[in-house]
């Protein structure tokens, strides 16, 4: 009955005062990042926007993740700042990602525990098609890329919240 | 009650026999695409590829749908599309969108009362970010494109049905 009655002994079932919409509600609010990731794609900041592009084809993905030799997440490629360097006269081959990439710290993040939902927000909130995921490292001020988060992960969770293949 | 629960006179309120989930999935299947569109940015099909790009730029949108003379359907441009492009060797200003891009009869498109749902396997299954809302017109066998719904559409669903906000 997942909420909407409760049970007490000599009165039996009443309504909880939630509403379906509550109820739901409830249960996305209990889905995290975790549940619904893919694996990051990385590359060294010293890649060109060539081959940046290369791997975002040869591992189909939308967003890349930059890092530096401590892999480290120092910043973050999107399709569209793939195709806006395209537009320049120079050759994607002479230009390093560092360039064009966006930036720590202006960098939007999440962690594995993050609720799904905050995640939509955020997409949503900066337009951006996905986020990574990361974990804070010992060895410095430094985050790791662990995962990533898209619209498509969320779309495969409005798939499967219909499909009632959500625990 | 969301229909948890029915009432029957001189019974008194029965449980109908539904789950939370199955309540949700009835009700994210009333959602149709009407609900849940955005505007559709149209090209020539005699436009260059650069062009096309700084459409998407200034109209800040993924996908690009490519019309003929008549405002028919004949084509679909995704960033990847125009990203695969820009790896060639040929001058962006120098292509014509027709040559790249997806051609009818090989996109995917929906219609305005067609279910959000079904539309949000379609994404996932096919692995890109948008359809045309088309429609057909009467001057031939075309078809006119009235609208898109990509995956941010969805993702802004989620959101609205985690705040309760979905009728």
């Amino acid at each position: 009955m997942a909420g909407y009655l409760d049970a007490r002994p000599r009165v039996g079932y009443f309504y909880t005062g939630k509403s379906g919409s509550q109820l739901l509600a409830d249960k996305v609010k209990h889905i995290t990042v975790n549940d619904y990731q893919s694996r990051p794609v990385v590359v060294q900041q010293s890649v060109s926007v060539y081959d940046a592009i290369c791997t975002m084809f040869l591992e189909d993905v939308g967003t890349l993740f930059v890092v530096d030799a401590n892999n480290t997440l120092v910043g973050v490629l999107s399709r569209k700042d793939l195709l806006r360097a395209s537009l320049g006269k120079q050759a994607l081959e002479s230009i390093p990602v560092s360039i064009i990439m966006t930036r720590m710290p202006n960098i939007t993040v999440c962690k594995k525990e993050d609720l799904i939902i905050e995640v939509a927000n955020k997409l949503i909130d900066k337009q951006i098609d996905g986020l990574p995921i990361i974990e804070e490292v010992d060895r410095g001020s430094g985050f790791e890329v662990i995962g990533r988060i898209t619209k498509t992960n969320i779309t495969a969770l409005l798939v499967d919240l219909a499909n009632d293949e959500v625990i």
